[in-house]
């Protein structure tokens, strides 16, 4: 083979050994029952789809895609998120049977990585969506049901920062004169570089007081004042902005049990173009990125001609491997090693443990080169040969 | 959007729906726990490989493969079967700890399709490889697992059919001039095409008693002679090929319950052209195509410079689906309707049912466009309102 080596594998992708998926196996399994008894509903995409459907509408910079032409010369793309695909269901078929719908996924999406950094170009998410609900119970429902999840899944520290995409872009508009600059605002607070922010505010041509309003935003979130201040930021017909902010705060209020794990900072932006409202990240003690993030996305479903209300949250699965305890799968796994003639013997032996719930490997003697090697990989060991035992 | 139209999925993708995804869970669920019973590990590997290390060992057509070309240049595949990437990393790494080594999976693979048939581009496998044994005891293992499995899963009516590709090279070779001969010839018996077979042999320049012996090859089989006939075909030093089939049979005797599911059929050769011994197919009623298949493959790891006998089996989860009875997922979900203003009790009241294991979905009454509609999509509804209830 020529440059690349044997068992390389392309940028980003990993395999998963047992120990690793037997973890992720025991998220999926609490995540599903938790996520079933509140009554979504889980479903799968193809990992393929038609960059025009959802390659375009999915909010992935064009950079992250994983394109591909199909026999028929389209472009295809490697799914980069499940909201987008959900959104596709929804649309053409689920929203009709059902209205509100509620969905729910596991499943791997795939991220383009431009070069060695360690991010993974494929990972597992897991999530839900509520669909057809413009409501701010709809809001506190998802967030109220991300906080349960994380907790049923065994994180002890996390905390919850919550925004508004609506009310940051009335404010940013407010202050700015034209589009670019929003954008371009609007950018370096998705990379929550605050000092670009406000030497960005030193550059840009504005007025004066556009420029003091700019850069209370940014310290009346860093300085925790109340909510009520952001007020002055709005013309008297965005106030409803702040009264959607109010009225989630009072509804999480009621739902949590403890409160103090929210926090508001309506300088959280995403790079997922598509929120509209509410968003939201849950950060968590051992991970330096966001282990779980979601939002109101109202405006996704533009790309497939209906008006529904639609929010939702996603869990990456790797970034909880990270914050979780490892818990010891420790299950007793026998090995039973036999002999040329004596593999009757030894079967039964096996089947009987078997039944038992018992982990057991049933091996042929002969074909084992280093004997004492192998039987170290096992908890039990029992040799079935016309000798005797290998070890009792 | 232009040609493509905007719900539109590429060809042969396919979304599973939550009725079908809960299926398909279940025949996850108890698989997993059977093949994890047996002493073997669950792993997972990335959806995209190199072609250079993956596609071309893969055994599958070129033309099924989806290519992309990374960022840095080189030639992406998604994988075309899950056999080769467990190779690679038992061959990598797994091999080094523990030999012999049992791995399972259960994941999509992708098969790009040519034209509008139905086929499948991406479908679930689950499966397992046993990789370090050359004996004929892995061999039955194999095939009993799998017997032992495919009745597991509620699959009532089915056949194994066992065939050698050891042995049909060796007859094939005995009776023709050229390699390009027996390809040609081996292809039509993978079409399971006999009568183009013996239209081949025709055509052929061939000497009389080659024509016989392969019209008797395909003959014996229809005609289910005893096995012991096929020894005429080879040679004295190919005799062991044969004993290796006595010997699996004699296994098989000892482990299947009921041996008459399984019959031999020496014509039995595969697409996956990396079968080197015992191979099979399982048919089940109902389906038109084996729902899982398997045999022995130990020429695939020379692509990895390792010289190990390897045996296993894949199971196709959309053909299980197929064969099975529908099992009714009937669990009762009910839905809590409330009114502004009585979240809290409604909420308690959903908390209290959900602690109990049944399904509930709690949802703000105004969000709801069509009550009537709605409901109906509910085992049970509870309304919690002012003025009394929607239905008792």
């Amino acid at each position: 083979m020529s440059k690349i080596q044997m068992f390389e594998k392309p940028l980003g992708m990993r395999d998963s050994f047992p120990e690793v998926y037997e973890q992720k196996e025991y998220i999926r399994s609490i995540a599903r029952d938790f996520i079933r008894n509140k009554g979504y509903d889980f479903i799968k995409t193809p990992s393929v789809e038609y960059f025009e459907t959802i390659g375009r509408a999915s909010a992935i910079d064009e950079s992250s895609l994983f394109k591909l032409v199909d026999n028929q010369g389209e472009m295809l793309v490697l799914r980069p998120d499940m909201t987008t695909p959900i959104a596709r269901i929804a649309a053409a078929k689920l929203l009709k049977e059902k209205n509100p719908l509620r969905l729910a996924y596991y499943a791997n999406v795939f991220r383009a990585q431009q070069r060695e950094g360690g991010r993974p170009a494929e990972f597992e998410q897991l999530g839900l969506e509520l669909i057809g609900d413009f409501s701010a119970y709809g809001d506190s429902e998802i967030i109220h049901t991300a906080v349960e999840l994380v907790k049923e899944l065994g994180v002890e520290s996390f905390r919850i920062t919550i925004g508004n995409a609506g009310l940051l872009t009335a404010i940013l508009k407010n202050n700015t004169d034209t589009e670019k600059q929003v954008d371009s605002l609007r950018q370096l607070l998705v990379e929550k570089n605050f000092v670009g922010f406000e030497q960005k505010l030193e550059d840009l041509e504005l007025q004066q007081n556009q420029k003091e309003n700019l850069t209370n935003l940014i310290e009346y979130t860093v300085e925790s004042k109340a909510l009520e201040e952001f007020r002055q930021f709005l013309t008297n017909d965005q106030q409803y902005l702040m009264d959607q902010v109010d009225q989630l705060r009072d509804l999480l209020e009621l739902q949590l049990s403890d409160i103090s794990i929210v926090s508001f900072d309506f300088t959280l932006t995403s790079h997922m173009s598509y929120y509209t409202g509410m968003l939201f990240e849950i950060h968590a003690a051992g991970s330096g990125f966001p282990i779980g993030n979601g939002g109101r996305y109202d405006a996704l479903f533009n790309h497939f001609n209906e008006k529904v209300g639609a929010t939702g949250f996603g869990i990456r699965v790797d970034r909880l491997l990270e914050v979780l305890p490892k818990n010891e799968l420790k299950e007793k796994h026998t090995l039973i090693l036999f002999q040329e003639g004596l593999y009757s013997k030894a079967s039964e032996l096996a089947e009987e443990r078997r039944n038992k719930a018992e982990r057991v490997t049933l091996q042929y003697m002969g074909s084992v080169n280093d004997i004492d090697a192998y039987i170290k990989t096992f908890d039990d060991v029992i040799s079935v040969s016309e000798g005797g035992s290998l070890r009792e």
